[in-house]
């Protein structure tokens, strides 16, 4: 195939931690140089912004953006005109409607738009899936519960409108969950905790169904100290699975079956690289979706003010 | 063309105010039962629930859905699992996922699903749409303000989540105007004000954008006291419009093109029976996301409690 040079806007935590590793190991894949108004990386060309890095670069045929969400679309937008494939970090935009425009845009530009779930390309993940599409789900328990203050310390935003609150490890959670499960499910219920400081919640309880009347049931929690919980359960007419740790580890009638390290982020570069050799899109916004329903549909109480 | 035998579920206000005088303009439309157990018409065989009126009726072919939202989902999946045709009063479902839910199962039954937004049919739209689509927009302003005690007397349901408080009437400005924009928009920023007692917005007030950065500005306020407000104004590259009164007078370039009697329901049964009759679905769910993203991304702000 011919070669993937890629440029990256944002220089952020993500990118150091999980984005750049990756890259390192797709065959044929160059980061040529990133964009980020306060960082840059050693030995790769640094520019101030999306534009000036596509003027120096016109090798560059592909864009991965990781930075905040609000600013997502404006660069998505710039990049997807001048004919680069883009992949979007989670969640795809603020808004869904952002996300529904930049498809459009994707189609007529005859590029590559990619939403990225790094979750779903968790180890355990793909064959979680081709067990259950052999199988009547009958209940589901999602426990997603993590210290904000380890995961995510000084990151202000994640307590404004758009950043999600506990939804942005959960929509992880549901990103997973709406790929394993053969059935669409939506919600019935939900109770978001939020902080009286805070704009979004530090913890929700949700209660889905589907079509068949499944009960479907996710704790989320950004408060849970010691032993931090990453799970999904599912049991069916024919045996129960266990996807833990992220979906890291997969049980299946508490059998081991999958207990990898996790390289989600190559899977997400690899599916990437394959979509615009194909010519495809990939942007699935259910997660998002659910999100939005939560905050739509959900009951709000108040509780204690969060203090870093 | 055959036979409409139409069977309405939920006897509210809505139905004897609009629902009731619009299907008797509508030709070849029977009203042949209704469904609900606390309410029944005069003269129409009134049953307990859906189940019990389809068995009774075999004959009815097409199904009204007008309970409260929270109840939309299982009903609409009932009657399409049944055969039937379904026409949901607005908001669709009480999340986006439900709806999308049934959209997959309409299309496998092979029935029409519509997602009514009455607002489409006020008599200026259709004109303002035409008119728009050969313009560039440059500005829109969205004014959109009732005395909720005037006219929701005590609809405590507005104020509980899926009640959607002042986005009730706020979703109708919306459904009118991404119908007449050419372009689909977003929201940039939102601020929502919440009384202290209650889960929805008794006001917002909403900047969306376009690809093209069209500033799109929306006022809702469920506090206004005299004169009551439903306004749309668009500025274009060549003349300006106003949709004024709920979209019932058109004026371009302030000379008054339309002017007449709200008759939205009746252009809402027209276009199911055309539906019906031409083996299609119109769902759109562009008003919900819209609102399901100002829930999401908006900025709270508590205001005074409400008392009725």
């Amino acid at each position: 195939m011919s070669d993937f040079n890629l440029g990256l806007v944002g220089v952020g935590k993500i990118v150091r931690d999980q984005h750049l590793p990756a890259i390192a190991t797709i065959p044929h894949c160059q980061l040529v140089a990133t964009a980020d108004p306060y960082a840059a990386l050693p030995d790769v060309p640094g520019y101030q912004d999306l534009g000036a890095m596509l003027d120096a670069h016109p090798e560059i045929n592909a864009v991965a953006i990781c930075t905040p969400t609000h600013l997502r679309y404006s660069q998505a937008r710039a990049a997807l005109l001048r004919g680069k494939h883009v992949l979007l970090e989670k969640p795809p935009g603020a808004t869904l409607s952002e996300v529904e425009s930049l498809m459009l845009l994707a189609a007529e530009q005859g590029v590559s738009l990619f939403a990225a779930w790094h979750s779903r390309f968790a180890p355990g993940v793909a064959q979680a899936k081709q067990w259950l599409s052999e199988r009547q789900v009958q209940r589901v328990e999602v426990e997603w519960k993590e210290d904000v203050r380890v995961w995510h310390p000084g990151q202000a935003w994640i307590w404004q409108p758009g950043g999600m609150g506990v939804f942005d490890p959960g929509i992880n959670a549901l990103s997973i969950v709406t790929a394993i499960l053969p059935q669409p499910f939506f919600l019935r219920q939900a109770q978001l905790w939020v902080p009286t400081n805070c704009q979004t919640p530090i913890a929700a309880e949700l209660s889905f169904t589907d079509p068949y009347g499944v009960e479907i049931e996710a704790a989320f929690d950004f408060r849970q100290t010691g032993p931090q919980t990453w799970d999904i359960r599912v049991d069916t007419d024919n045996g129960h699975l266990s996807l833990t740790q992220g979906g890291r580890r997969l049980l299946i009638n508490d059998e081991l079956i999958v207990d990898e390290e996790e390289r989600e982020y190559a899977g997400l570069y690899n599916h990437f690289v394959e979509l615009v050799a194909s010519g495809r899109s990939d942007v699935d916004v259910a997660p998002l979706r659910q999100v939005a329903d939560a905050f739509l549909y959900g009951y709000r109480e108040a509780t204690d003010a969060f203090v870093e």
